[in-house]
Order: C-alpha cells, then structure tokens, then sequence
C-alpha cells in the first residue's frame, strides 16, 4: 500500500478514549430526546472500529461511519464480511472505519432489554423511535468522543436509512454518503409487511405488552414468525425456488394424508432455521422498535416533502440498488438519485439474491465503495 | 345477439337436477378420496349457473366452468363482476357458466366447519387436499349431474392451479382452457409466504389444533394477521403506495411518542378493514386446508416432472399473467406458455393492481376471454 496519512495520527489513548481494534467498547451519551417527545435518560451506545484513526486540524477526521441493518450490530466486519480491511475496499490502512450499535439494539446500545436507571429493564417503557432518532444517538456519540467530522457514512437498509438521515440533519459532519437498498421513507407495503412482523410478536401471548424481560418466558414464536416473513422479503423468489422449489425437508413429508407442521417443505425448514438464529441473538423488544423506526422513516417529514428534502442535499452521495430487491425495489433508488441534491453516482447491483444482495455481493459492493471512494475524495483507489 | 343455439335445450327438470340461474344449490357426490390416502366421506358441493344449459348428443355442453380463487365461493357473477352475463365475455345468452365452491371450502361445500357423518364438525379430522383433490370433487359433481364435457374451465390463481390439474386429469372432459396468474407448481417464496398465514392462523389460541368450530372461540387474530399478510402479495405495491403512502388514518398519530397499535398509518387502517372483511365470510379451518392444497400445487407430482406434464397437455390452452404480481410473477405464467403441449396464445394484463388484477382489471380480463373463446372454439365474438 503506497498510503500516505495527511491526517495526524491520533492515539486511542492520546487525547479521548477511542475503542481499542475491533473491541466493542460502550459509551456514556447523554439522555437522548426523540422526535416525537421521549426520552431515553442515560442511554450507552456500543463502538467499534478498525484502521487507525486520524485528524486534522479542523476536526475532520478519516473515519468512514458504517451503518447497520435492522438487526446488525457494530461487529462490522462481521456482516460486512470481505469488505473492511486492510487493503479491501473500505481500507483500513487508509481509513478508520467505525460501527456503531443503533439505539434500540440489544447489542450494547440502550434498548427495550436494557436496565432503565431504576434498574428494571425499560420494557414497554422506552419510548417509540424515528430513524432520526438513531442518528440523534450517534451524533451524540461522536461529540462524547470529540469527533466533529467524518470522512464518509455508509450503509443499507435500515442503515441507508440512517445515511440519509445523517446528511439531511448534519450535513456539515459528513464528507460524503453511501446509500444502498433503501428508499427515501418507508412506502405503504413496506409499513404493511413490517407492521404483520410487529403483529405477530406482540401477539405472542409471552410478549406481555413487551414487559417479559422480568419474567422467564420469551416471545419465541412470535419472534420466529416474523424473522420467517420479513426473511421472504430480504431473498429474491427466483433464488429461493432455485434453492428449494418444491423439495421436501430431508426425512420429512410434506404431503401426508394431514397437515403436520414437523413435516415441512425443504424452503420451510430453511426458514425456521433463519427464524432460529435470530431467535437465539436478538431482543424481541429490539425488534418490534427497530421495525417501528423503519415505518417511520420518512426524510420529507417536516421538511417540506420528499423531494424537496432530498433537492437539499449537498453531501455528495451515491447511490445503489438491487435490481430484483422486492423490499425496497430499485425504482426507490432511481427516484432518490434523480432527485439528490449532490449525485456522485448510481450503481445497479445484479443478484438473483433480492434485498440481502447488499451484504451478500461482496464483489459488486465493494466495486461499488472503490468507486464511491474514488469520487468522493479524489483518492487512488486501493 | 345473433346466436343459433347448436346443442339441445335441456331443461333444468329434464334429465337431471340443475340449479335455477343464479341460485345456489348443494348436491351430494359421494365420498372424495384424497391423493394422500384420506376421505371425506359423503362430501357436499355447492354450484350455481348462469344462462342455459345446452347438450349435445355425444354428452358434451356448452358449460364454460369457472374456478374461484383462495376465499372465492360458487357466486362468480359476485366476485368475477362484469365478466358473466348476456352479452359479456363469458356470454350466458350463448353460454351456462357454472361455478362450484371448492372442497375444504365454507360456502356450501364441505370442508373443516361443516359435519362430518359423525354429527360433529369435521375440524382436525379434515383431511389435507391437494389441488387435485378440489378437482375430483368437482369432477364428482359433473358425474352426478350427468355432464360428460365442457366447452372450457378457466379460472386465476387457484383457480387457476385447479384448471391446470382439470386437464392433466381429465383432458377428455375439458374443451378448452384458460390459466390466469398461477404457476405450475407452489414455488418456495409461495410455500414460505402461505405457511406464514397458515402459522398465523394455528398460532393463535383460539385455534385449539382446528377444533374450535365446537367452542365458542374462534381464531379470528390468526385469521386477520393471515390476510393482512395475504393481501400484501395480492397487491402491487407501487398501487398500495400511490393510495396510502405514509399518510396516517385519518384521526390517528402513528408517530406518538410510545408505539401504539391503536394509531395507525392509513395502510394499516386498509390492510385491518380487508382482514375484517374476510374474518366475517370466511372459515379459518377453510383457509388453511385450501393454503396448504395450494403449497401442495405440482403438476409434475407423479408425472415425470413439470415440463413433461405441461408438454403432454392436449386440451387448447390459453395462459396469461399480470405484469406486477408479485405472487405468481410473469415469468411463471412465461414458463408455463413456453412448454405447454397445446398453446392456444399468451396475454399479459398489464396494471399497477398486482395480483389481483386477473379480478379487478375487468377490461384486459374481457378482452382475454373473448380472444380465448374465439380461439377456443372458432365461434364469432360476442
């Protein structure tokens, strides 16, 4: 790598506590007032970077902030897989790319499973978030570590969301934006999908108005419900038929003289062992307010409309998407790019995969980050 | 109209019992054994008509029989509104467009609410069906009322799936056929996406493993999380966003401060008004047993395979799709057109609506139907 910093480098240790490589570390930010009036007192917010950190001057530094999906976390280069590195194509002996967990998580960032400050867990308690709301958290994260710039914000999905977010309330905190599989506010099918996955959990009779984090049950089923619907969203029909199609689930069958649920199809059997996991790693309370945060995500609201929002961009952006995404259906793409204020670029991921393509097209995305980084700085692409 | 009837006139009384026009009536045909080894024993069908009945010397007639989809019922003037009657596509001056209601069905026909010989309801004890098997109930029901042949089935969606099985079954009883939005066998993303709403449904408590027709209870969440889902695939979702957005239901704040079921976007106000609307007409125990008969769709189950069964088809087929379906997409429509043995033409109905427009785009459905008669049977459009 013929890399030459132009920044100062800065210690972990030098002039503000900055987590150690690849180490979750969690933060004190503050109480964090939400969009619509809540509060969330003495939230914690978890950090992780990798690629040293540098500064100039003026404040800005060569972080690259990466944004979950709704269920991700900070461990980046984890769901990232094949992406942040040194030498890949978010370049960590270039840049210093950091993740944060979004507020509502469950994975070290305050959410529903936390403890209050009265110690029981927040439960049905904490309040309804907006998309804004996560990126109120983690601005105010960047302040608690003395960050005034970062170089780039990235992310899909629910972090695509958070991208957009991040350049239409801070603007001058963000060199430049990538904004992948996601649209500028949630359209009527998506609040219709994510509401029957928000349905099915608080109908599980062990939901409890979301207060079971005090008692020994667990909204299992209705966990498990919804990763299998919203699943069927992120996966491309075509690739899921190739995959399965009509199979049976190895030494079972599906087409005896009864229905039997423990005799399922093959795609059946693939869809309970997604619900599994997730099952097994995720907060149910997290879920259901995540989700939430999608249906209201909306860039126009009180800004005078969609398109007049995103006319108001002027944090270069590029744009991506997935031509067979059935969740956030590349004309969404199409219609933010010809509206942004500042296009650096627009770029079709090709995928039998649907929405998922995002994380899973390693080669594609990170073709499409060189070229996102190359236009957005000026740099020799790695 | 300038129609010469060929066949003879059979009166209702005649020869054999046939509805009055219009109305609804049940006929027993005997005990239906299923492809998997179950029976419903002494099964019911309801079937209604519209226009005369005529017959030819060699058993043949002029009944064009339609197939109802998922929740349809034997009333096809009511749900296939402006398609049937004197002078429309499926012409009852010139016509007898019969409709029966299919087994496992609740509109007549017997299925999981109605008794069994025991006295009781049949709940669990109602045997899964293939789609094959609403085909043989139906085929009873011919038997019984002593018609050898029919100028054509046609029929979308499942109703569709059950036109497809009626030529592969009984080719020499089928004059023609036309297929609208199905596919040739259930594909993963179906199977998964229907065993979401039959999980739904089970799920719920009042469920009690399909026994609660004898209780007072009825499964009617399940049910209304069941269709919400349901209609989500029914419809395009560029047509849901142009109609609902993100607007909120009038009177109601979807973005207060805590999450509350109660303040809805005006989607979700839409998607609850369609679930009540079917929880109030239709049987739980009924939508699953024809859920599953749909996961179970194969033509190729026992026939060498998809290609080979459609290959071997001889009766004239028509096959059209919708542009934006999502459910049953186009290119599942293509396939079929492709490789069937008798490909009478191909039509695409092109809308925003989704899958739901085989019944809602009455025009472009008219147009198919006509082409589809003329072709069929060479005899002048109406």
């Amino acid at each position: 790598m013929n890399t030459q910093p132009s920044k100062q480098l800065i210690s972990p240790s030098q002039s503000f506590p900055f987590p150690e490589e690849g180490k979750a570390e969690i933060f004190p930010v503050g109480d964090i007032r939400t969009e619509a009036g809540g509060v969330v007192w003495d939230a914690r917010i978890a950090v992780q970077r990798w690629g040293e950190l540098r500064r100039d001057t003026d404040g800005s530094t060569n972080i690259i902030l990466v944004e979950h999906a709704l269920t991700g976390d900070s461990d980046a280069v984890n769901w990232w897989n094949g992406l942040i590195g040194p030498g890949l194509s978010l370049d960590t002996d270039r840049y210093c790319v950091m993740c944060t967990n979004a507020l509502g998580g469950c994975s070290g960032t305050t959410g529903p499973s936390s403890p209050h400050p009265d110690g029981r867990p927040w439960g049905s308690r904490f309040p309804a978030l907006s998309i804004r709301d996560l990126v109120t958290a983690e601005r105010q994260l960047l302040d608690v570590l003395g960050i005034s710039k970062v170089t780039a914000v990235v992310g899909g999905s629910m972090g695509g969301a958070r991208t957009l977010e991040w350049i239409l309330m801070h603007p001058e905190r963000v060199g430049a934006a990538a904004i992948l599989a996601v649209s500028a506010r949630a359209s009527a099918w998506q609040i219709g999908i994510q509401s029957a996955q928000i349905s099915a959990i608080t109908n599980d009779p062990e939901w409890l108005n979301g207060e079971y984090h005090s008692t020994s049950g667990y909204p299992r089923q209705g966990l498990a419900a919804a990763r299998r619907i919203a699943h069927l969203t992120y996966r491309g029909e075509q690739e899921i038929d190739e995959r399965f199609g009509t199979d049976a689930q190895d030494g079972e069958n599906p087409l005896g003289v009864f229905r039997d649920p423990g005799q399922r199809f093959a795609v059946q059997s693939y869809l309970d062992h997604q619900a599994r996991k997730l099952v097994e790693r995720f907060d149910a309370g997290s879920y259901v307010v995540l989700t939430e945060a999608l249906n209201r995500h909306d860039i126009g609201r009180g800004r005078g409309g969609l398109n007049k929002a995103l006319s108001e961009i002027q944090v270069p952006t590029l744009v991506a998407g997935v031509d067979t995404d059935i969740l956030y259906p590349y004309h969404q793409q199409e219609h933010i790019s010809r509206n942004v204020g500042n296009l650096l670029g627009m770029a079709k991921i090709v995928s039998p995969v649907g929405h998922d393509a995002f994380l899973t097209e390693t080669r594609q995305v990170a073709r499409v980050f060189r070229r996102f980084l190359l236009l957005a700085t000026g740099a020799n692409p790695a």
